[in-house]
């Protein structure tokens, strides 16, 4: 009898908010392996904004997901068969095998699986500070945001993954970080745990004269780079306060992706300040990830580089996690536990 | 008895709109040349857009004009009286001689005068195709823009000084060049004469939808790289059409310079298509003139380049000229002949 694989599928499209209901949870029988292919355990799942892009029918960087397939998203694992000489029983493999407890991979396709190393590193750690999150943080932060020794760099949802990863490499590059995070508790990691300098909680700040004042004690030097996670009325507050010459990353534009679209409340200050803002994808650099990822490894491995993960316990509540992550509950790294 | 010099001076500043009440002309007796002083009388005065934000005490990329004092603004002239051995009487030169007919110039200074060959140029050219509105045009397309043969490059106010030379320095390139224009006039001007590939009237298209559908129809493979000039609902139009990895170089936000902040729609397209966008002034950017002013002056020399001046007749009608540059009633570069 066939092994049976729970998977989370793309039910129907959000009109407004993403629910519940957008998701359905199948029980599939696996099928055998041909030769060539590779079946995976997976341990983790990882829950990441750019989901919410894919289950809208709309023109993006991503195509969006089809109906009716398993969710797409990254994963960590472990082999338990295979018809490939490349991957043995028992490897550790990062690859996009979606929401689904196992995947059947083929193993003769460049760059969907790779090994990893899990002496020094956690598993989960490919998900995260050492996987996309923390690429995606290092090549805005370093190619585009372009830190100099003693400049101030700003991060927006500074707890998150992401985030987190930005304001640390900032802290080793001499810059002083400065995140922006709702909530005190989270503010109080970003700077007790992670190390920045400053962390500005947006939601005792609800109004732009309040928020421009934090982040003018926050920033008392202006703010030369920024790296957007968010958009909104905390991007307008940070363009307030660009340095002439800075840059800004826009990595994510959350409170844009339920429909609506948020405008910039003075783009002008692009001009007078002769800033340079550029939108990115990581996976559209895979040059940089070989260095990125040996930095991050190295100071992950050291110590020098902390992360914090919020597991979900099993693939059921993987859809409750996803829409907590999109309301920013999630608190660190949003992961989903599948074994 | 000594020569009178007719000057503007900046009386008041502009609490929305300027008007011509905010300038104030006064006669005012020429001194005596010191040791290394050159007296010039300049023949034409160029009025530009960032006069507008100097005129403002806000924080700016210039800074603030002092009242009670002559306006600020670049001049061709002529050398009538040298105490300076590098400066000759007969000498044609171009520098920030300000609203008057007569200018006292600190010889020695470097980079405020230099003098110019009007053998094949004509010498009002020096303050536009072959001046700072060229060079403001080949650094934002050349060094923001990067054109590549077969890309479309759509700029804004195109029939204007700087609008004219970015279409034809990218039709130089191989590029579809677009122009955004006001007006049936600037249009056929911007097509028939400076040979763009096409032009859209915005004051044909007042909705956005409209907008889009003319843009659409003038840029059938999306943008590429925008020079924009304007802001506002243009720069929105734009955005929605530029293609992935496209680049805009920020060049003037006019309708935000009366005070009020003119929103951008739609920011996010910055990040879902990759764009980078780059705020510059080219008077930062000394490195790139002898380069540009190279290829400028050849252009004009060989009839390749051309232009269009509106040209108000005297001193007196300079602040008139200003407002209307301001509205976009200019037809070229504006000039103000002084002699």
């Amino acid at each position: 009898m066939a092994m049976i694989n729970k998977q989370v599928l793309l039910a129907s499209r959000p009109t407004v908010e993403a629910t519940v209901d957008n998701f359905r949870l199948v029980e599939t029988p696996l099928p055998a392996l041909a030769e060539g292919q590779v079946l995976v355990r997976n341990h983790y799942l990882s829950l990441d904004p750019y989901m919410r892009m894919r289950m809208n029918d709309a023109k993006s960087y991503a195509a969006p997901q089809a109906l009716d397939t398993v969710m797409i998203g990254g994963t960590v694992g472990e082999v338990v068969d295979s018809k490939n000489a490349k991957f043995a029983v028992g490897d550790k493999v990062v690859g996009m095998g979606g929401w689904q407890q196992y995947s059947v991979v083929d193993g003769n396709l460049p760059g969907v699986m790779r090994k990893v190393d899990t002496t020094h590193v956690p598993l989960s750690a490919y998900l995260g500070a050492v996987g996309m999150p923390g690429v995606t943080a290092w090549y805005g932060l370093v190619k585009l945001c372009m830190p100099k020794p003693g400049e101030t760099i700003v991060v927006s949802a500074a707890s998150g993954a992401v985030g987190s990863a930005v304001g640390q490499l900032a802290k080793v590059r001499g810059c002083r970080a400065v995140g922006i995070a709702g909530g005190a508790d989270k503010c109080r990691y970003v700077v007790e745990e992670l190390g920045f300098d400053a962390c500005v909680d947006y939601k005792q700040h609800r109004d732009a004269k309040s928020l421009d004042a934090a982040l003018a004690e926050a920033a008392p030097n202006g703010i030369d780079g920024n790296f957007e996670n968010v958009g909104g009325v905390i991007l307008d507050a940070v363009l307030r306060r660009m340095n002439a010459f800075g840059r800004m990353a826009l990595c994510g534009m959350i409170s844009g992706y339920d429909g609506g679209a948020v405008p910039l409340s003075n783009p002008s200050l692009i001009l007078t300040q002769r800033l340079r803002l550029e939108g990115f994808i990581v996976s559209e650099h895979m040059e940089v990830w070989p260095e990125a990822l040996k930095e991050l490894g190295g100071l992950v491995a050291t110590g020098k580089l902390k992360y914090r993960e919020s597991v979900a316990a099993r693939i059921e509540e993987a859809p409750e996690a996803f829409l907590g992550l999109l309301k920013g509950k999630n608190f660190g790294k949003q992961l989903v536990k599948l074994i």
